[in-house]
């Protein structure tokens, strides 16, 4: 034996490999139809423009050498100008000063978790919820309030109760296109959720990848654009609208946070690709993204409605599920007592994959949920997957007896 | 007043703004010549080349996809696979399920203290050390064991004293031209690290940012090529070799904390730059990194030598400095009761910064102490803004009274 045996530190208890990244792995495997991951669709990747863009910051001395330099731990500040003026446009507010271009939300994510989140302290979350904020969450021995979703996502009613009962450092909502639910907030529920945490002085982290990818007629508000007491961090990434391999995102924060939160980044990373955020900056400055979105929108959309199409003719009709708006996910509930992990070792068997949506819960429960994501899926496989789930849902669900 | 007053965590009351990241900032300034920062020198980049590397990937579909999709957390395979090839020349057994690629070194550090330290354990430094990695500790609570050094890093007669007589989490060490002090550790000196480190069973996180930077015949022994009972972390970096924009570096890891690391690798950030991971395995496949090296040591050598030639002849006779045998930095002693942070004060405006030393001891003192770096500069910035620095040093010391 070693006589090296280290003791890892108690955080790492609460700690576990991501079961969906695990999952994704068997999700690979040749012949499978995947429904599992959350990625999107590499064919729909602005390859050329990419590769642009990257040329351009390449080819001029100057910028070479930014590119490839240690630099601001902030982040380029010609992108957080220009995102400063997107945000504008979206009636949120903010200065280059508040801007801090992450790593990924992930890391923004991770980020406030450390700033906020000492053993012990409750954070407010949405029952289902994000796994990797969850995981992040973990890391710092958080505790949860849970607070369970009706059709527009969280509960206020409930939310309000949990607020008046407990001193949580956080409430962490993914306000549209929820994953893994798919469900949004309404405007209402928005300006009840922000009047909620002013009233109790509990920051909001308002996690939104997916906003972009809105199926209906606009982009949905932003909580950050009712924030007039400067109490909500927004995050925002390029992974889903652009390419999640450069890894960056970007965070809006309170002029409070703002300051405590630049040693945490340094700690973590110094900065994020230099690189990758110049290749954005040239990426946005051509214009190019509105039109790369009008074809996201339509091609996801479509993609949801085949999926839903084929779940109404071949799922039993005493399962649910959700109808997104927009984003990547449907969120599908069995009966009371139908386990999705028992039909998820069937589904494999026969090439089919999702994710199980118990590990969505920090309270428990949902063994009779799973997540579906149809962006990476084409037409056939659409069909022919959902098909094989229908099939395996009518074997594995107890019919009603006839009363 | 806002009704949101955010009420921070613990560690973060352990954590400022890097005092050497607010000083790059005055050391920006025009005008100035600084021996103040760290970084590689700019026009040594290998810019054609990694812009060669870019194009590369991007002009291959399936490579591109892999840049911009979401990749392993582990880190591009093959990227791995040539790392473990590279590391077998030096003697370093390893395997690709060993190495993890991080966000640069600093990632690195951060998560190895996040998966080890709990608050109030210790953690063994050199003093003085690297400021990142006291930043990454302080942020986990840390408390440190400070070990002095002589002209090789590390004394190992109290670093034997120490582990007698605690019980810390890790030993942190830079053997090969050491952040700040340029001091390397002989083989003889390495070997009883590794020696103490196996006796008491604690774990060794070898930070090699510089060790491919070396002035003479070869590169220094890794401590992680003695580790037959695999208690060593190796950190190495493409920042110092390469470019710290990428932010690409990697750590080969026990096996008894690899799996325990991952999952903090996910919540930090899923995974590093896939895009800037594929740029660099094709920048290291095309072989031009030997050459690349032969040229940066061959810079850094002769400013070194300038440097110090400079030292010799401006320099008070009862100032000491280090004469490093490879890196980016030579570390200058004053009398007692002389303050380097009073003398930078002067040299501010006189138009020379560099880096006064305090900030690098955890156990305090320091204060006659500074870091000068000479991988940015050039002869006529070294000659004048040593000249410049010998001036106020002479000004700013008490002579000796004749006896």
């Amino acid at each position: 034996m070693s006589p090296f045996q280290p003791q890892f530190a108690q955080r790492t208890l609460n700690v576990n490999p991501s079961a969906i990244r695990e999952l994704l792995k068997v999700a690979q495997q040749p012949d499978m139809i995947s429904f599992a991951g959350g990625m999107p669709a590499p064919e729909l990747f602005p390859r050329a423009e990419l590769d642009a863009a990257a040329r351009l910051v390449m080819a001029d001395a100057g910028k070479a050498i930014q590119a490839l330099q240690y630099g601001l731990s902030e982040g380029y500040a010609p992108l957080r100008e220009r995102l400063v003026g997107m945000l504008a446009e979206e009636g949120i507010k903010t200065s280059i000063e508040r801007v801090l271009i992450t790593t990924g939300s992930q890391q923004a994510i991770d980020m406030v978790a450390k700033l906020l989140v000492d053993p012990g302290d409750h954070v407010v979350v949405s029952s289902p919820t994000f796994l990797g904020a969850i995981q992040s969450f973990n890391s710092y021995q958080a505790r949860y309030l849970s607070v369970p979703q009706d059709d527009q996502g969280m509960r206020t009613d409930i939310l309000a109760e949990v607020l008046a009962n407990n001193r949580p450092k956080l409430i962490y909502i993914i306000p549209n296109f929820q994953n893994p639910t798919g469900r949004s907030m309404s405007e209402a529920r928005k300006r009840e959720v922000y009047e909620l945490a002013r009233q109790y002085g509990v920051p909001v982290l308002e996690d939104d990848p997916y906003g972009d990818l809105y199926f209906g007629e606009k982009r949905p508000l932003a909580l950050k654009a009712l924030d007039a007491e400067d109490g909500v961090v927004l995050l925002r990434t390029f992974s889903k609208v652009l390419a999640p391999g450069l890894r960056i995102g970007y965070a809006v924060l309170p002029a409070s946070m703002m300051g405590p939160i630049m040693p945490l980044k340094q700690s973590a990373d110094l900065h994020s690709s230099a690189l990758n955020q110049m290749m954005i900056d040239e990426f946005l400055k051509a214009d190019v993204l509105p039109g790369h979105l009008v074809t996201l929108r339509s091609v996801y959309r479509q993609r949801r409605d085949w999926m839903l199409a084929a779940m109404a003719e071949n799922f039993p009709s005493d399962v649910e599920w959700t109808r997104p708006e927009g984003g990547l996910f449907i969120w599908v509930t069995l009966p009371k007592g139908v386990s999705a992990a028992a039909i998820l070792k069937e589904a494999i068997g026969h090439k089919v994959a999702f994710v199980p949506g118990d590990a969505f819960f920090t309270d428990g429960g949902g063994e009779n949920t799973f997540r579906l994501n149809f962006s990476m899926a084409t037409e056939e496989q659409i069909n022919e997957g959902i098909q094989r789930l229908g099939e395996l849902l009518r074997t594995a669900m107890p019919r009603p007896t006839i009363a």
